[in-house]
């Protein structure tokens, strides 16, 4: 069992395979299911951590890709680590690096050691591999780590898909043995094998024998329709222990997250609710709004009537298009805040439906009135 | 005597002529001498209210010209005012709009009536007069409204800067009459004349007959040199009545406050705290640093050592280098809170000097360690 991470299994309703549970990691308890805020940059953009745990948020992700290259790892380890550096003292998740290097690196070649590519910001060369990765996530000292592996794209081929998953079990054997701080930095396996059954099997056999503390399912959240992300999850959060946490990575919208969690998914995160926020776009009850609309120029109501968050207190929509319209930081600020106090109250909603079993009806009536619209 | 507002004279400085004193007014209680964030758009550029009031700040700056063309004068008065509209709660002092005109708008053509100028915003054409002026400070509700004047170029020749300061008094009056709301927002005049002593003792003697709540000395913090600055405050404030507040606008370096407080001047403002935190500039006891600059790579160390505010307490000059670096709106936000806080915390120091009979010895020791590189 692992030192650094404990999962406890607390209840499961009983028409879905929805789980209510609880991780505790060093830097505190987890309440599951779980929406993680994401803040790349050792910040989760435009708001105070204290603004981001105000919203309900128990656990943020950051990214390694980003931080490697800008501070760089070794300058928030001689700061103390990245809860100290940010000011965030919950627990943080890290992802590998693997997923943007695929996605934002320039020129990259991928061999069995490891990735090479070049930097976004500044074309410089690097190598991320499973011992570089777990090297910079053990300097961030986040409390969960995630294995390097390749994210294959959707549209590869089923061979390619097959050799990626088979190398992505190898470097996961590497990253366990890289790891500096098992007793403090839990480290979970990424299940590969694309829209493949058997290939999802394989993988998760692989690396369920490894006996991680816990798992996420890859390659779901990039590329895929509606439909196929369904068709996953229909099997694969079966093929992962049950008395560990899975991880679906990548997805934020409430459908996305109702149907993870209706197939036994534990823990999610996405950038979209601070980003659609930069964009004017709030997510409320019924829906989303886009604050820039000029109905809502004499809205004196706030974004979302049923909401209890910071900006819904205490701020109009009136004035929130106000200062979108002005090019105000401010309003960047209080979407934010608002939206991801959505998906933590949202994720609270679930978590009590499930304590009472009436997850599917919650589900139900959400959707009555999110999609009231459509 | 105005019931918007009351003024207290609580002690005179025994080697200089800095006052200590107490503004009432509808929002709340004033201590000054008083700096004054800015908050042009409806909100102190990234920050939370409760942020601003956090450093210390005891009233606010809003700018009439931004908010009578965005989002308008009359949604504001229909959100219930300018406090509840942006969630203030103390005091908010307005502008005319008068300079903005002057400055920001385009095509201008000033009459008796008042200017005629088009949007910087949309290039949609408007007239700024002292009934209008008036009329939107009205619907914004603030607690101190300031007169409609002309700010004369500094380069204007005597002729004109004359005639611009009798047409300046002949508007006061018209703004006086104007104000629907004299006893919960008070109307201060403003003394103009340039740097010509017997036009400034014209323009003082003219205003002060009005027997208005306080007056602002105009024209001194726009193209003018620090001597001239000077030269000016050696007469200017005891050509108004020492028992009305008396503000400087436009002004927010500590040199620049530390003469003015000296000279008997209550009140100041200033973008340039906020502003100069978007460029990564933080003012500091020891100076002005930047942020960007690569020596604060490693530092781990707060902005200022000798600071209380957020900013200093969980930050390290290094993360903030990192968000500047990254573009990251955190940045501006910290740096933001810090640099107000500086000056409000200036303001303290400054009011207990006074109050201690040591303002000058304080001058003295500030200037000591702030220009100590110079």
């Amino acid at each position: 069992m692992s030192k650094a991470l404990k999962f406890e299994l607390l209840h499961k309703d009983y028409k879905s395979k929805a789980r209510r549970g609880r991780i505790t990691t060093p830097h505190g308890v987890i309440e599951s299911p779980v929406f993680m805020p994401v803040g790349t940059q050792a910040t989760v953009k435009a708001m105070k951590p204290e603004s981001v745990g105000d919203t309900g948020a128990q656990i943020i992700l950051s990214n390694t890709y980003h931080l490697m290259l800008r501070p760089g790892s070794d300058i928030v380890r001689e700061a103390g680590g990245l809860h100290e550096f940010m000011n965030w003292h919950k627990p943080i998740l890290t992802d590998s690096g693997g997923f943007q290097v695929f996605s934002l690196g320039h020129m990259r070649k991928i061999t069995e050691e490891g990735a090479i590519f070049s930097s976004h910001i500044d074309g410089s060369k690097h190598m991320l591999s499973p011992e570089k990765s777990i090297e910079v996530q053990n300097d961030l000292g986040s409390d969960i780590m995630m294995a390097f592996d390749e994210c294959a794209p959707p549209n590869a081929s089923r061979d390619y898909i097959a050799k990626s998953q088979e190398r992505t079990t190898r470097w996961l054997k590497r990253c366990i043995e890289a790891n500096r701080n098992p007793d403090t930095q839990a480290l979970f396996g990424i299940m590969q094998g694309g829209f493949y059954r058997d290939l999802r099997e394989e993988s998760a056999e692989a690396i369920v024998e490894l006996d991680l503390p816990g798992y996420a399912i890859g390659g779901i959240s990039v590329g895929e329709t509606k439909e196929e992300y369904i068709g996953v999850l229909e099997y694969a959060p079966d093929l992962l222990p049950s008395d560990k946490p899975r991880y679906v990575m990548g997805i934020g919208t409430p459908d996305y997250i109702f149907e993870a969690v209706e197939h036994g998914v534990d823990m999610f995160d996405c950038v979209e609710p601070t980003r659609i926020a930069r964009h004017g776009v709030a997510t409320t009850s019924q829906g989303r709004i886009s604050i820039k609309n000029a109905k809502y120029e004499r809205d004196f109501s706030p974004l979302d009537p049923e909401c209890d968050c910071y900006t819904c207190r205490n701020y109009s929509r009136a004035y929130i298009r106000h200062l979108y319209k002005a090019g105000e930081t401010m309003s960047h600020m209080l979407l934010s805040e608002h939206n991801l106090r959505f998906l933590s109250k949202l994720s609270e909603d679930i978590r009590k439906s499930i304590e009472e079993d009436r997850f599917m009806e919650l589900k139900r009536e959400f959707y009555s009135k999110y999609y009231a619209d459509k």
